[in-house]
């Protein structure tokens, strides 16, 4: 999917909701649990309820292989249940050295066919730069993480001239990639960030997890993070999908969506 | 495994080698293809010839998500085949939010029994600390890896005490864990940032790849960053695992595994 045919979905769909599918098999409705594949059964209804209230689903590998090789096919499922025109995130959070990062890339974009993953920036260009040969496919880089901890090392000033290390992170990544194969992680819970994130990087999308659980707040993200072309795909996982434990979950899912994208549609008229 | 088991085993097979288990299908033996799991077969053969020779065997989880559900099931079979008695990495490199992170931990420590897993340090500590709740199991910390990207950030000075990323990603990490449940990727490319980390953590175990294919040097390695227990865990993947292409293949890398180990002898008589 380019960044034009994402813009195009935004403003029919009148959002930028990206639903994050961190299917814990701990927290599904307890009926799910005698079918074969409880957790490909969760994702299926919550995606039939939110698919018209999202632009991106954004599935976390970790809630996958927790389960083992029968999670990689939960995962497979899901992936393939998606519709085509909905944009798709590998959230898995990988890097490697060259050759290794290959095989990751070959993982999430061969054998499963997503449209996006996320990436680790620590280990740098060579880590980073086999995701982005893979035509029309996107790498998400870590920038400024939306948890505690990421304040330990991202925030710290780093060379001479008083740039934090997810500005250099970001700085230095737009040599290995551009506004069409490269968008960025920024929490929403470090509005100040994406202030200055918006300096260095004016034209590419930000995927900003943290609206709800985690405490971020949607208008301050919009104030701060939106572009002409929106730029922003804002992520809600556990405010969405675990906001009922009845067998009504999947509708009360899509009630959640809803209001998050009506929210969204009123914000995008002000572009 | 504890420390000490693991010095124990270190002195009675003479040997600090870890052996890399990074089976790409597209370079195994032709003879094995028609194999029902080839990965898992020729995995087999390598851990038979070579397991006299290694404490630790260390398969990277790329080359495996790189075969789907099917190659998490090579994985699982490949751990399962491992004696019990030599100490296993899950080279992962994983980190995320903390209830994320958890869901990891869970993939590799309960879902599949590996001792260690490779954890990426970017995103602090919530996405470490998770890690490090699991009783008699390790957190192997990227801080210099051996790719060249390296460089790119882990050797910016951060602060104002002339600290290396690196280095400081260590330092903070012993408020996390001790050198009982972490150890840190360090690799044999960067011999002089093996003194500078052996001035912080000076008890720790070391994982160092990078020797063999990437360039390293052994002996180097030892000098800078031996300590009176070991302290070291040296990789060899490509080295060992595709040093023949031929039916013979087991075979060849339990030589080229004895003479690591030989090498290795000798080094641990002047401890």
């Amino acid at each position: 999917m380019t960044r034009q045919q994402l813009f195009d979905k935004i403003k029919e769909k009148e959002s930028f909701l990206c639903v994050g599918l961190d299917t814990d098999i701990k927290k599904i409705p307890a009926h799910l649990l005698s079918l074969e594949d409880p957790i490909f059964e969760f994702n299926k209804q919550i995606i039939d309820a939110t698919q018209n209230y999202a632009v991106a689903y954004k599935p976390n590998t970790a809630f996958y292989e927790a389960n083992g090789s029968k999670g990689w096919e939960s995962l497979q499922k899901t992936l393939d249940y998606i519709p085509d025109d909905i944009f798709t995130i590998a959230d898995a959070k990988r890097a490697d050295i060259g050759n290794t990062s290959s095989m990751y890339a070959r993982a999430f974009f061969e054998n499963m066919n997503f449209d996006s993953v996320t990436v680790a920036p620590y280990m740098g260009s060579d880590s980073v730069k086999p995701f982005l040969e893979f035509n029309g496919k996107w790498v998400i880089l870590l920038a400024a993480t939306s948890n505690p901890g990421g304040l330990d090392f991202q925030n710290l000033l780093v060379g001479t001239d008083g740039e934090k290390l997810y500005e250099k992170v970001i700085r230095k990544s737009t040599e290995w990639g551009d506004s069409d194969n490269l968008m960025y992680v920024v929490g929403a819970t470090r509005p100040e960030a994406l202030a200055d994130i918006r300096k260095i990087v004016p034209n590419h999308f930000l995927l900003i997890p943290g609206v709800g659980a985690q405490g971020g707040d949607l208008q301050s993200v919009c104030t701060h993070g939106m572009n002409n072309q929106c730029g922003l795909l804002v992520n809600s996982s556990r405010g969405i999908i675990y906001s009922d434990n009845t067998e009504q979950f999947g509708k009360t899912a899509g009630v959640q969506a809803q209001k998050v994208q009506r929210e969204m549609a009123q914000i995008l008229q002000l572009l």
